[in-house]
């Protein structure tokens, strides 16, 4: 079943023709081969540590949840005042000793599985946008068919290592109801590996079954094919649903992220060392959480970051403080040795201008540089989160490229070789012809193709676009072009019995969304 | 002298009133305290050093100038075909021994004196742009009153560390005379450390002529007070005409940057480890050069770098390949112990869009993590160099004021009391109103100006400004609040006495510029 699940062989004639033009092929799972960026010395390390650890010993974790109170009681943990659990340090250690340090993602093209922990890192696109800017660049409620519309991006765009799952809020299906098309949206349009939704241990588990017609549930207990996430509510809080959802992704041994949910400064203090201990003291108690229900299941250091502005109280990203808590939360992660996921490409800019461009760079080469394994949001994300643009998804995706390039560090193979080329050349002389140059000019330096570095002469020529509007129009040919990867006819009419069961059972006239 | 060069203490009353409003005091000589990104392991950085010496020793650089080559001779290397010069690695690493690894920048304003070298970087803006975009957004030829807001702008802007020379080129004088009219400028506007033209020997006498009147000759001898630039033409030849101004810079003992152009894949190898070393060889060659003219006079190892898309020759920045060049250049620079700059912010946007932010944030990443001292080119430069916009300056520079906050580290000293705030806050609470809040939020993150992150509804409010327009509307308020830093009225008469001579003994009618 893992050489070709859910698949079959047909359509790649077809697709190699569009090959021709455009590759789609996915880039493998980066793995990085530069130095990370590590501010802090063993002694500050072990300083966060140790406030982590007497602040889960001492203030202790609220699990708003008397299943997970119970567990806790089971694990030996001491439980005061009703749900506030404190955990002494020596049992968060050894719980979080049983996950997995590093394992590989299954996706239903097995030419689409991806490594993942230690140096292996995977770009996610965004998720969760109310809004989308549309292949017109109108800001408007999304719909199933505009979330197609970026599962089909994620698919084709080659830096994009997962279709993820709500990338945007389809408002044209009852809230109820919109996790089964959204999870189908994620398998259907996509053969690379995608996340589900956490929205309520329900969901969760509608997910699961979904992921059990396409991989089979006996697969699903070894093969890591899909991922949750579960926010935590900072300080120090974790809430019955998604500690549901997290229980309903242990069933069958998928990964969760632990994410704290983080505003620097309101719900942490006014200060980056702190918040980083606070967030490690959350996401330590998420983490060993999982190990108490599912001993070894897969399990991710997460965590969400902005940092809130004393003028407005606006979130803020693509801020230094947010590059520097990258760093030290990679060393965290890597101090415990488990995975850990975090955010590209945040910012809070309102359209695809110069601020959005700025605050997503600072913030891809922090998070490359602090050595993420699981890097979300990595397309698409604008205004604080409140819209994914289709253009901005494309372009973020060529950045990704880009910092991926950069991440895989210095060839040496050729240098022999282009030495000689230095000799034979000699002073005063162009390399342009050389056969060194012929060689390897494919290669040698990324070309990026949404940047236009052409002189305004010929730029003006192909019209004066912006980048943004370069983006749209790229956008748009991409999804011209898009071939819908093979599923297999019974699966595929199985996941379709399954929504339509569901939707009758659930109810959904009490949920539409208020905005649609 | 040294205690306020060229200044008197009037006007500290108006300016501070300014202040209350807008914070025009230059950040101090960034100290960074991030550890650097290092991609080679020694034998890789000896493997470059090794192919440098090699080239230099067996192919040799062409000295395109009959005083060099003597210079040479008398050194002991070893002259071939007129003005070949092959240099054996003892004589390269001999010369450059006597390089200063740090040294201190004196700008007549004592206040405004920067450290330099070591972990020390100090940003500078672009320079040399053909047009400018205008405080309305006109893309057009620049004039000396331009020049002269880009200078208090310079002035005004606290992440920006010098006032450059021509930041723009003003069109509206006779080129023959040009350099005199900006050397003033760079003077007259701001009292910041500043540049000095090299584009030939006697207007770099000119400029060393300006400087004696501002510092004094035997001040000179002693203090480094301005900077020029010697280009080299790759591969392997340098000219006359920098050369000549190497050694007028010399002959006052001021720093001279050492910068092979260089365009990758096409006046070096398609290639990154290569195209370094080669750039390192022509770096090498004019460090040493320099002891030649003068042993102990301040060097700086420099480089311009793009790479050159093998689909239309246009040159690219921004890109992953000149990262990892910075990085290892870097590398290199700290291998020699001498100091070494390099270009912020380089890319091809023709407007301040998001091509522009990204390519910028990407290349400021690289050079601050890359250890880079000098950080030329940090504000304004778009269109591959071709302009230089107003927008634009203000925005990089707000940048790199967030670049600088990186680079300065984690803060340590309110560990304790933050993390006291958060046994106090508890789970579940807020951190608004707690006193460590209080006491920190104002340095705790960064908020930056020229990046809004406000609701849509706010910044459809406030107009619905994009990125370019916020920068164009300061640029023009920071203009309107622009106050000339005093100059020693006997100082400014000389200056302007001088000019007056020179420009009776310059001819000029044959040399207006064409494009005026």
């Amino acid at each position: 079943m893992a050489d070709a699940v859910g698949t079959t062989r047909r359509g790649r004639g077809a697709r190699k023709t569009i090959r021709q033009t455009r590759d789609v092929t996915m880039l493998p799972a980066l793995k990085r081969r530069l130095p990370l960026t590590e501010p802090m010395d063993q002694d500050q390390i072990e300083k966060i540590d140790a406030a982590s650890m007497s602040v889960l010993e001492d203030v202790g974790v609220v699990f708003r949840d008397p299943i997970a109170i119970a567990d806790w009681r089971a694990a030996g943990a001491d439980i005061r005042d009703g749900d506030r659990v404190h955990l002494d340090r020596g049992l968060v250690r050894e719980l979080i000793s049983s996950i997995p340090s590093s394992f590989t993602y299954h996706a239903r093209n097995p030419a689409n599985n991806l490594p993942f922990g230690h140096d292996h890192s995977i770009f996610v696109p965004m998720t969760g946008a109310p809004y989308l800017r549309d292949l017109e660049d109108t800001r408007r409620n999304p719909t199933l068919e505009d979330l197609a519309n970026f599962h089909k991006l994620s698919h084709m765009l080659p830096a994009m290592h997962s279709s993820a799952h709500h990338i945007v809020e389809p408002y044209d299906h009852p809230i109820s109801q919109r996790h089964l098309r959204i999870t189908y949206s994620s398998m259907k349009h996509s053969d690379k590996t995608f996340m589900g939704m956490t929205t309520s241990p329900k969901n969760a588990e509608d997910v699961m079954e979904m992921c059990v017609l396409l991989f089979g549930a006996d697969y699903m207990q070894s093969h890591p094919v899909v991922t949750g996430n579960c926010n935590g509510n900072s300080p120090l809080v974790w809430d019955e649903t998604m500690l549901g959802a997290l229980r309903a992704f242990a069933k069958y041994n998928q990964p969760i992220l632990c994410s704290p949910f983080v505003l620097g400064g309101a719900n942490t203090p006014a200060s980056v060392a702190p918040t980083v201990a606070q967030l490690n003291a959350e996401a330590l108690s998420c983490l060993a959480y999982t190990q108490v229900v599912r001993k070894g299941m897969p399990a991710i250091y997460g965590h969400y970051l902005a940092t809130v502005s004393m003028r407005s109280g606006a979130p803020m990203a693509g801020t230094p403080e947010i590059s520097l808590m990258n760093f030290m939360i990679g060393q965290m992660a890597r101090h415990y040795n488990v995975p850990w996921r975090t955010s590209n490409t945040l910012g809070g800019a309102k359209t695809l201008d110069a601020q959005a461009g700025y605050e997503s760079a600072m913030t891809l080469n922090a998070v490359l540089m602090a050595g993420a394994n699981y890097i979300w949001h990595s397309a698409g994300w604008n205004e604080a989160g409140m819209h994914c643009s289709m253009s901005k998804f494309v372009v973020d995706a060529e950045l990704c490229a880009m910092g991926y390039r950069m991440a895989e560090g210095i060839r040496w193979d050729d240098f022999d070789a282009a030495m000689q080329a230095v000799r034979d050349i000699g002073p005063g002389g162009h390399y342009l012809g050389h056969s060194h140059t012929l060689e390897n000019f494919q290669r040698a330096f990324f070309m990026p193709e949404m940047f236009d570095n052409n002189s305004i002469e010929q730029w003006q020529a192909d019209g004066a676009l912006d980048t943004n509007t370069r983006g749209l129009i790229r956008a748009r040919q991409m999804l011209d072009e898009y071939e819908e990867p093979k599923l297999d006819p019974g699966i595929d009419e199985a996941l379709g019995d399954y929504i339509a069961r569901r939707e009758r059972e659930i109810p959904a006239a009490d949920a539409l969304n208020q905005e649609y």
